[in-house]
């Protein structure tokens, strides 16, 4: 059995190098790579997947695994072992229920689409894109027939992002979360804007970046294993737990991009530099699943970042850097400002309040669309009418509507937005879990000190990488499921205070 | 015949792919990877060579050459499709010798062998890589052995870095350069001194940078299709005809160390970027061999980069960048002051001139070793002795002599050397050839026009690849072998006037 371990760790070991050198040409191509390089590294990306996909789908790689079940069966059921023969088994059979045929002809299609879109989207001409959307509407039902015995058709898709999640449990969630958060947009919408003007001067790129690496440093940030660089879109990536990158976006005329996005991506790099090394070289070695991820990302960002304790640290400190900016804007002002509630009709932009509203809007269009209730012909429409409903706004045009995200246009329909919010609804849970171990981290936060939090979050979720379903992971550390109430808690108490409502 | 070459042509491309993906991971390590990535590069590293080295020595590839012989032998030598199933063939040939257990054996022992290196050469202890050395001629020695039938126990390492390249051609042409060059070492050396110090002061890395990207630039570099960028070792990379980048050192009290690893890596990459991307994805597409790649990196860096013609364009706008340190400083100062000759113990501090020495003398021990006429032990005396010899200087310690390049330390002796003088050689035989076609390239180069000797070198050189050996391209230039007559002449020249010698 130790023979057969070592081999199945040696192949799983190659295929996550293989995996980690994909993710190394993608962050090239977005950070370095001169534009001459496309060709070849569009080449390059595709022989590696490739070689990647036989790999994953060898025949002796399934032989292995079953050869292995009675010792992974022997042991406990969260040991590094039986979890990691359980994980691998997991990627088998997903990945030798779809074939390869099938995989190429979603990829092909998913690159024109993506080519159609670039070209549609400053457009807003929504008819371009159409007969591609509808198209990757079909595909994205095939892929779910290839995993039969769902209970709905999106279970499968959604199962992609998060393993063993249910499309009827992340439906009920959403629909409480909506009920409770409209009346909070609403009533915030009725009282007097906030002035954010602050926020909108020339700020240099570099004392920007400088200001970023200052802040994301402390929070825990790992620059021996990382670095940060620019890029059209922010992201992380991760090579290794020794080698976990972000990106981010400054623009010179709006303070928040950079800072934000940073923050933000932190939140997920200290996630996976935070993985047990034991872990490294398996696939086991990133995050539960794309909702705890951003759960982290969002806990960074939103709970940490945009909370009043971090500025009352941060605040001088950005001061110092930016004397003719901020030197006359009090603490509450800036603080006020980066918490201001505007609903906009563009997701990226929408504040930490409505963003739920953008994301429980597509994920229902989602639903309808491969429920066959939706036509793609009907969608922009459907969606400026939700808009409208929700938010009050319509956008000016589908550029700023329905062709504003790339993810249905990059070859998928279906679980492709949900994690953003349950997200959110997680870094409540696991934020009050912390909290309730250690209520001394607002305080610590006030003096720019981060790590009881971080310590939490590494012993509790990170460590672990990927050794539980988000379902297992919430219950081991809350006691209960997935559960909106500390975060309508959380967001009401917040923005109860910002803007002087004392009941929602 | 159609779809076998369909087929070879889809192997050869995915070898090419994966080799680039390799140079890119290398790139990274040496220009943005944080320290932490150090680990899991080694592994990915590793999982891409062993898988290129499956595919470059699969017995399918060797019958598709097989079955395509005649197919060649109807072609053209030099059309695109014979030469490239005639360089497959050499390269699998090549690496089907040697089997995979020895690769993998050589390639353990020259890490160790690097690590014991980076330790022992601080410290000029060469006792501490004796016995490493000692394995690497072993192993050395070996591995010619896999190419039985040759003249020279050398020949089949040169052969690897110069295709059909001999040790005899090799050591007849060296004695008769060493023969010339000494006189004229000897009598610059009687000379009084040059004054170079306006190259050693504060020259701030902006400006330094800038400077180095403006005139590679004008050389012809292309920067949508290349980058530069900082690593410890100046090095270029190819991940396919569009994208070739440079990295450089800088150095802010030295002008020369930026400057010239720049003007030498745009000749590397200009030669990379000129093959003709027909040739793209196949082993085509990259130098004819090391010394004829060495004598693009020289002849730009050397005959044009430190020639009058050159400075009289660039140094008022170098005078511009840097007033305080060169505004009185005149155009013939400082063009004495980059081509100073004085003998240096370290090669790469080494002027044009004496450098050419430290190379014949690595060369000539390296035949000694393999011909078993000197022991490792014995090296770096033998080494101290030949120094005194040539250039009347004696090492400090081993530190600066026998310990300071890393190529016997890597895991080879034989072949390491001979293709940077080679290169000056060619450099000057290639040159002289330009010229010839287009007398006015020296105007031009006083106007600071490059393109037609950029145009020159890309017709008779870059365009090629790989398509013909050292021989074959300096046979179709010049109409010759190699010849040192040229070099010869162009030094005599060159130093004569800077050193007011009339008669070497």
């Amino acid at each position: 059995m130790e023979h057969k371990l070592e081999e199945l760790k040696a192949r799983l070991r190659e295929i996550y190098d293989l995996e980690a050198i994909a993710a190394l040409l993608d962050w090239d191509q977005n950070t370095y790579m001169p534009a001459g390089g496309v060709a070849a590294r569009m080449r390059q990306i595709a022989t590696l997947r490739r070689l990647i996909h036989e790999k994953a789908t060898d025949v002796g790689l399934g032989r292995l695994l079953d050869a292995l079940r009675p010792y992974e069966e022997s042991l406990p059921y969260d040991s590094d072992e039986a979890s990691l023969i359980r994980v691998a088994r997991r990627d088998y059979e997903r990945a030798t229920k779809v074939p390869a045929d099938f995989m190429a002809q979603l990829s092909a299609h998913a690159s024109a689409s993506f080519q159609a879109w670039t070209e549609a989207r400053p457009a807003g001409d929504f008819a371009r894109v159409q007969p591609y959307l509808e198209k990757t509407l079909d595909l994205s039902r095939q892929l779910a027939e290839f995993f039969p015995g769902y209970e709905h058709i999106a279970d499968p898709l959604i199962d992609l992002q998060d393993y063993g999640l249910r499309t009827a449990t992340v439906r009920a969630i959403f629909e409480r979360l909506r009920e409770q958060l409209l009346p909070i947009v609403k009533a915030v919408a009725a009282r007097p804007p906030v002035d954010d003007s602050c926020l909108y001067q020339s700020f240099p790129e570099q004392q920007q970046l400088a200001f970023t690496v200052e802040v994301v440093r402390r929070l825990g940030y790992d620059f021996t294993r990382g670095r940060q660089d620019k890029s059209p879109h922010p992201f992380t990536t991760s090579f290794s737990t020794g080698d976990v990158r972000i990106t981010i976006r400054v623009m010179e005329n709006a303070l928040t991009a950079a800072l934000f996005s940073s923050i933000h991506e932190a939140g997920h790099a200290m996630y996976d530099q935070g993985i047990d090394t034991e872990l490294e070289g398996t696939p086991l070695a990133t995050g539960a699943s794309s909702s705890v991820h951003e759960s982290q990302s969002r806990l960074w960002e939103n709970i940490v970042g945009r909370s009043k304790s971090f500025w009352s640290f941060f605040y001088p400190r950005l001061q110092e850097l930016f004397p003719e900016q901020l030197g006359d804007v009090s603490l509450e002002t800036f603080y006020r400002a980066i918490n201001k509630v505007k609903p906009s009709p563009i997701r990226i932009a929408a504040d930490e309040l409505s963003y739920n509203l953008h994301i429980l809007m597509r994920f229902d269009l989602e639903l309808q669309m491969l429920e066959g209730r939706l036509s793609v012909h009907e969608l922009p429409e459907a969606w400026n009418a939700r808009m409208e409903e929700d938010l009050g706004i319509t956008p000016a045009s589908d550029k700023d509507g329905v062709l504003q995200d790339v993810h249905w246009y990059g070859g998928m329909i279906g679980g492709m937005f949900h994690g953003y919010a349950l997200g959110n609804i997680l870094s409540a849970q696991f934020f009050d879990a912390a909290l309730r171990a250690h209520p001394e981290i607002i305080e610590e936060m006030e003096s720019g000190h981060f790590a009881t939090l971080l310590g939490w979050l590494r012993e509790n979720i990170y460590r672990h990488g990927r050794k539980y379903t988000t379902s297992e992971l919430v219950e081991r550390i809350t006691g209960e499921g997935l559960n909106i109430e500390p975060y309508i808690r959380y967001l009401r108490k917040k923005y109860g205070e910002l803007y002087g409502i004392a009941n929602f």
